[in-house]
């Protein structure tokens, strides 16, 4: 608890990686709103597993059945359920008495007295991605009909790193959301794929930054005090496993800044009010200001690794030498990139909605 | 909207700076708590201006009116409503046509159509922090009588640092929470003070990280999935205004580590579970495994600078030269670790009181 | 806990009868709006005792004092909270020990494990109505800025009846808002009085219902599944001390009606649909039809009587004899119209305000 | 929007009457609480149809597949999802241009523009009642295993009355459980069913008041000021389809009583405190007092009746003569009992759960 979030778009989602199926109930979408199936298809596909030896060799076709709120690929107004059924399951992988370094087994045996359900991490797999994936897809479907677009790529895998957003627009996003590597500068892409290789190779996994922006939205998104776009944005980017961090516009750089340096000032082009910085990263005192919003989310290296590590038996209470046997991803920005483009695009939305007189 | 945060423990906050007073209402404290308002007093004293030239010159005693909930001392159950009257106002340093960079100047005129009270930042301001330290007060009293502790300290100002947390104990938390300029290694004091210093002198202002722990609580705290604790803390966090990024445990470095270095592999010690590393700062899964809670919170340099700054004017939509009289801290870093330090207790508070059967 | 109600208007209300103060946070109003403080003291007198024999001796100004969300009596955006200080406290008249039979004394004891404020019901208290009351005021004036209308009438006190709701217009509503004692027909005033005075005499007290309406607001207020207007509504109504019954259009006679009897067929009048009978109370399916609103409260007998009643000393555990000193109302209903019609206000600006594309 | 209840224990439900499916996610259960299938099954049979000539003639199977939250028939601690498939549809039977009187066709076509699936009243069908009476039988098990007891019958049909409950207890509950028309005097049944038979023969429908009770939970449940008991029961009593009152205790008949009359005195008998009359429901102050909560809720006529009734073509404007085909319960009480005694089992968990420290 709580499987819920958003105010004004709510999301509730369920699911364990090896149960019967995951899914998401969406309510709070405009009545009326053709959704573009094939495109939610390619959405979720940047998800999906299959970049070869990048990625798990779990394969799941992530088909999602809508069984509500939806009449003819138009929303009803109803909450749209969508479900994800389990299909390629291996559980014999699973160790339920030996803990995975790094990853919510223990924490989760704790917190439900160990009846969780632990078989691939269960509710706290990354799998639950998937249905969050599938609900930004529609969320980023409505702000695109009001001209919003948001786009990502993949900034860091261990010391390698892409250029940062400098020039957003179109024709970037256009080319990062059809790229299963979406990078800034292609060219950066050999040493990072090398990287997640050479960890795949020796067992092991390593991590990465995503760096995601928006334009097109409207100044004045976001609230005071609690329901800053930022909090709001953080307690969702916060929900997808392995994130470690996240930071805004010029972010812990700003430490060592100058108010001076750090402040955008403000200018009058073509009757708006606009900057020639971004330093805040496109949001002021929890409001949008106009400009793109850019912000970058750490995740951690895939806790699961074949390499041996120690953990406790959780029945006989012996230290035990561990060696994981599943599939999982070396690295998991590459499947990342999309997911937080839909966690952004959900969060707009929830904003966007807010009621006014 | 939306200034209400919390499920377990509900906070509502309100107040401008220069209105009539500014305030919170706490509910689901627990009924018979015994508070000590000369510790209350003693804790916001922390965050109250009055370093020198470190910090702003405007006076606040930050006296709080308790209206509810608390009976000689002791909390009755039922809502617990503190103000604080706002007294050293001085409106006239605020031009509300002239939106000052880096600010919710802005963002907040956009947002309310140009009524908000732009004053000393209206709603937006710092100050509104007071009552969230004074909540965070109660909620550490209340931690602190089930053998949990929180401290913090300035970790970084310009390019200097403080050491990083490594042994966390009460002795050291005892020291910070003594200091108004707490640090780990006391000997990096002088050079972070000549940069603020230097900041202000030059009518400028610096950035800052604080770095904030725990130890003592449970095993168990957060929830999947939306409710993870990092999400909850920084939907807290996010609301402090100035605060630009966020990372837990080794954070933004674990994009360069290996699954290898960055798990925590489980040691058997006493009969409990733990590690000897925690890259993870405590938290697996949104879920505290028992170790140590860190954090570290990076705040941007004031925005509210005496240099000249562009800007528009909102009424004419000329660009204008800005010169900020008002009077303004050089670095929001040292008077926020109390700020920091409270809204961990309000999230571990809220966490723990968690309804289970 | 919960003192929050609303989604897109929140409400948080604090305070005890014998407290500090009593208050509310309203967070969601439109910013902008310019209240009439004169026309809230108004509608606020109309909730006030000093109704002579008819009402307590308790004398409250209830001056509300507002500290934040209001600029020269025009809406900033920011939560406005209100705050009415307790004045003419008697708390002698309370006895800690003695919970008086009808009551939350005892259930607030057992709540609050016998840390809550006892004195004149504490948090439980009548008097919370008040900041209701505030708020309502507010709402009902950004309302009636949009044509929508809200009144009310003592429908039943004892045996005695009023006439029920006919012919519903803003001729109705100005003569009900100008009478402290609103009937439809004032014809019937004398026995309801003469019932209301001998019940005082004998030491007792006497039960009522108030009957309440609203026209002008727009069809499609009110939300499927868990947010029908009626669900909102009465979550709010049963926050009203002394409720025990609420129902919409026919309510409890619709039990020995026919469908033929109780549905309302569709008109075409003037280019919109209506229906010239509102068996329905205006809400089908959870949702507003556009006729107008309509639904009945049923107020207990005020519990706290001079008679003499049996009850349980909570220190010694004996039974007791109480004779309740303090002074109270002999009847809840004339008070609670204004009431009423308040949290219909709040109930309606929360639906409002729903966020949609 | 809002398909969310709840706090602790948080419902989310989704699903049109002929869509592909309904369904509920249940978030807050105890992890490790074994189901029992078999009483699930049980407990909903009692609200399908299937009563011969006394209920619609739509067969529903009601098959119950759970998505989530739980392995080998125990909870796991995660959200529960279950869905139901929708199988005996007959779409034809609706016309969308027509609004049925009585229904919230109207009304969702002007909340949805239009858009809403209105075959069968999509999500305003009392279809959507069924995930409501699963997750109920869940909450049932677990606060039966609490000692908690939960109970209901038909009080009213037309004008035919059975007894009020008097004396509550185990064996009374067992032998409404059990029946499919429960009454207290089962010699009441005749007349009632009668009463059904004859408005179904003449095309029409007939309404009615089902009475409930619990008993065995502890005092103290509910909490002041917007979450009494009342307000957190009546907020899920109308979203109920068909709700059109509620009271609790001697509900609206206290307006014509006494505060001598209406006060339950306080007694210590066996070292509890009670009192011998219930006249409050178990509940004062919102919260509930030990003894058994009792309540009604009045259900109005099927809207969806035979007889020809007047509308207006939403396409033409016209107005036009409808004639109902479709199958639907002549009387909406019989099948109502089980859902009544399923929301008030989800308010006392969501009670139970309520964190304290």
């Amino acid at each position: 608890m709580s499987n819920i979030w958003g105010r004004n778009l709510r999301l509730s989602i369920f699911g364990e990686s090896h149960g019967g199926g995951i899914g998401i109930v969406i309510d709070g979408l405009p009545a009326g709103f053709g959704i573009d199936m094939t495109e939610i298809k390619r959405h979720m596909a940047r998800r999906s597993p299959g970049r070869g030896i990048l990625s798990t060799k779990r394969k799941e076709d992530d088909e999602v059945e809508i069984l509500s709120g939806m009449l003819e690929e138009v929303t009803t107004g109803a909450p749209l359920c969508g479900i994800i059924r389990n299909t390629d399951t291996r559980s014999k992988d699973y160790t339920k008495n030996l803990p995975r370094p790094g990853t919510a087994d223990l924490t989760a045996h704790i917190k439900f007295n160990g009846h969780n359900d632990h078989r691939g991490g269960g509710h706290f797999s990354g799998r639950l991605t998937a249905p969050l994936a599938f609900a930004g897809g529609i969320a980023r479907q409505v702000l695109e009909s009001r001209g919003i677009r948001i786009g990502a790529h993949i900034l860091q895998i261990g010391k390698h790193l892409d250029e940062p957003f400098s020039k957003i627009d179109e024709a970037l996003f256009e080319k990062l959301g059809a790229s299963d590597f979406p990078l800034i500068n292609e060219s950066n892409a050999g040493p990072m794929k090398e990287e997640i290789i050479k960890a795949s190779e020796e067992g092991d996994s390593i991590g990465g930054v995503v760096e995601c922006a928006a334009f097109g939205h409207p100044a004045g998104l976001g609230s005071p005090f609690f329901e800053s776009l930022e909090s709001s944005l953080t307690s969702l980017v916060f929900s997808i496993p392995g994130t470690k961090g996240i930071e805004f516009g010029d972010g812990f750089a700003m430490a060592a800044m100058r108010g001076s340096e750090a402040n955008d000032g403000w200018l009058k082009v073509n009757g708006n009010i606009t900057s020639s910085t971004n330093h805040s990263g496109g949001i002021n005192g929890g409001i949008t200001n106009g400009m793109p919003i850019v912000f970058r989310t750490v995740f951690r290296p895939t806790a699961s690794i074949a390499k041996e590590q120690s953990t406790v038996d959780l029945i006989t209470g012996e230290s035990k030498a561990l060696t994981i046997a599943g599939r999982h991803d070396p690295c998991i920005a590459p499947r990342a990139v999309v997911v937080i483009e839909s966690v952004l695009a959900l969060c707009l939305m929830d904003s966007i909605l807010e009621g006014r007189l």
